[in-house]
């Protein structure tokens, strides 16, 4: 998305620093989603970041040059998509801590989101990565809101994603195979048939 | 989205000639996709218009300031969600023609993605204006890809948005409801019930 311009010693240390690694687990998901794409096994995309144009030169309305603009706030989660006939909706997010995930790496209407999508009949889940770790789970919005109403906490320990939520192992390719799990939370029927 | 900036003659005027009519569609489109949010009937979003960012100043994180960016080339279509358990995505568009809706409009990765969203078990569709006539039309991706198949043209005429297609009134709130058409269409049984 971004071209990392080389002479910017302090945006490129930026991106080494903190989103780097945000970055690769994003293009992780996204490898994993070309992968179910190229297969015809779903259709899940990541949204493209919101960005508010603030000026733009036009040359013609093919050649508009955006001069000055900034990234605004997602109104809803990063991918949707349909899964054999399912809507699905996640978030993907990553922590360094070792032992917790801050809730401040969700914004509550995120939340509010993936709560409307399973009241609506879809799924509705976060993809957690704890990179110090290099553990992935999936975690349904439903366990989330059981924990979030039993807990007055700002953030939800390692212990309730091994609990309640499911590993994703890393593979080759695709490289989280999240639908692995959807299967066996919502279509188990279909397997043994 | 675009803040204008009246000095910039050019780009005021070409907004006003061409893009005007599409910003207000569109509008109306997210007028209802907000009543349908408001009154918990659907989750329907319009993804944001993908930018490619090529220069960026990094205050902070949070602090970005896009310096040099282009529009790129949307991977899907411009609307998806879920409605009644089932996985929604159209494409909207208008035309001045009063005859026919030229295929110009549409990229063809856009009727591969709403085809792989039939295939899929989802519910793909246009949503077409025309604006001189002030007529809208929900067309099905199944109905297109018929009159696509049988017909060596490089538009689709009126008439067959008349025929195959179904005519969304334009009404005060929401502006196009579009999911009584759905409805009449997907949710027959329902509707008695």
């Amino acid at each position: 998305m971004v071209n990392y311009p080389t002479r910017k010693k302090e945006f490129v240390k930026i991106l080494t620093s903190n989103s780097n690694r945000g970055i690769s687990f994003e293009s992780d998901i996204n490898t994993t989603n070309t992968y179910y794409l190229d297969e015809n096994i779903a259709l899940i995309y990541k949204k493209p970041t919101p960005v508010k144009v603030i000026d733009v030169d036009f040359k013609s309305r093919k050649e508009a040059l955006i001069r000055k603009a900034v990234f605004s706030t997602p109104s809803t989660t990063d991918y949707n998509g349909i899964y054999k006939g399912k809507y699905l909706d996640f978030e993907a997010k990553e922590t360094k801590s070792k032992t917790s995930f801050a809730l401040s790496n969700l914004h509550n209407h995120q939340i509010k989101h993936l709560l409307a999508v399973k009241e609506h009949g879809g799924i509705g889940f976060l993809l957690v990565r704890f990179t110090t770790l290099n553990m992935v789970f999936l975690y349904q919005i439903e366990s989330f809101i059981i924990y979030f109403n039993n807990n007055n906490r700002k953030s939800i320990p390692i212990e309730e994603f091994k609990n309640n939520g499911y590993i994703v192992k890393e593979e080759f390719n695709p490289r989280y195979n999240y639908l692995k799990i959807i299967d066996s939370i919502y279509f188990k029927e279909e397997d043994n048939g």
